[in-house]
């Protein structure tokens, strides 16, 4: 088991390529849809590239399709004569998109979120498979333990909820960011004065249950401050929108400790 | 400037009173309205403690007040013959609180999560200070850089951002961590899974603006996913409502990269 295609080249095609390079796989070629954005990625993952889903390398033992989840169906149709297993890598996708149309398949999907510019250590990141056969499972784990620590299997179910927590302990987190950060330049103050804080916040859950780390005027019934922050943001109502929805769940519904 | 009477016994108290401790500073009394808290705070800080507002030691010289935003301004009322500095910590109450019953005042916040039960690491967090006048502010300079290595002066208006921009960044962060560890939780999933992603969301930012850090199906554009999650939340209407404002913002608002 040596021989890698990918196909996608976005976030996580990019930093999953990289770190199953980095466990000495060989990438034979990567396949975008736009031809620069595969040049690109080849170049640093040492491999082929091809626009031309027609031209696909058949001889890779792995097929790791990393394209938009609406892509993957219509894409997986179009791929032809291979005899490697075909994964994709999406938290929402079901496994079941690959039946019918290929003989060995699963998913791998690393636990994660991915920008091109940053590394992300691998290690810490749990790789979830799903495979279509016990053979099949085997390999998929071999590949995930050369590049992390954490490895499970899960059904295309318990992934699809894991990817709507994702959603919400990740995406959304990072939205909460966004707001701060706008306040804070709103006011011409520095968001590094926040950095300190959002990491001791995800820090803290690192140990704790987050119900156990809820602070913050909501969660100590404060509607002094609750009430005064929302009068301050009153001209602006998208925030403000945020602000209420979410104060009113944490006050009845996160127990006070 | 050696001794300090604390009023409250709640989480910054605690931890604030244990890094003043550790600089060298000499803690004198602890006050509490609950004269139990007061005597295990005491007890860490090899302080004397009283439950009796009219014992306070009038010695010290800084009177920290750790105490409810919506206490500060009766329990400040009810302090008597001080000759000291006195402070609150709150993020959200103006420094007038103080004015006409106090000759030195001023606030000293530090900007960072507390929770009882886990050391901070004061070091990194911003302490922001402002004061009655240019005397009090070397006094409260000279104090905070004792204990953190970032010291600013920073006005009753700024500081009041800064707080409601926290309650985006930390609580409400946290809140999303809440709503992810339910559904992990209802679905016999493990919270350690969500972890190391938690930790590298808030890594990100460290070095990237949170703008540029943005992943996931809203951010993409990926109606396909954000529809399935909605039906997949349909039988539970209050994460419902967090996720469909949420993602609404996030198409709305956040550029593509």
């Amino acid at each position: 088991m040596k021989k890698i295609v990918i196909l996608g080249s976005g976030n996580v095609a990019t930093l999953l390529g990289g770190a199953l390079l980095e466990a000495g796989y060989d990438i034979l070629q990567i396949w975008s849809r736009n031809l620069k954005h595969a040049e690109v990625l080849a170049a640093s993952l040492h491999a082929r590239f091809t626009d031309d889903i027609n031209r696909i390398d058949s001889s890779a033992d792995l097929y790791l399709l990393s394209v938009s989840d609406d892509a993957i169906s219509s894409l997986s149709e179009r791929i032809q004569a291979i005899e490697g297993i075909i994964v994709h890598t999406s938290g929402s996708t079901s496994m079941n998109v690959f039946e019918n149309k290929f003989s060995k398949y699963g998913v791998f999907y690393p636990f994660q979120t991915f920008s091109k510019e940053r590394k992300v250590d691998f290690k810490q990141a749990p790789v979830l498979l799903e495979a279509s056969e016990p053979g099949v499972l085997a390999v998929l784990k071999s590949i995930a333990l050369s590049i992390s620590t954490i490895v499970l299997e899960c059904n295309s179910e318990q992934r699809k909820v894991l990817h709507i927590a994702a959603v919400f302990a990740c995406n959304f987190s990072n939205y909460m960011y966004i707001i701060a950060q706008k306040l804070l330049q709103e006011n011409r103050l520095d968001f590094n004065l926040l950095r300190p804080l959002i990491l001791e916040t995800a820090n803290k859950v690192q140990n704790f249950m987050p119900e156990d780390a809820q602070t913050g005027p909501a969660v100590r019934n404060d509607f002094a401050t609750v009430n005064s922050h929302i009068k301050q943001l009153e001209n602006r109502p998208d925030i403000l929108a945020v602000y209420q929805l979410l104060s009113d769940q944490i006050i009845s519904k996160v127990s006070k400790h």
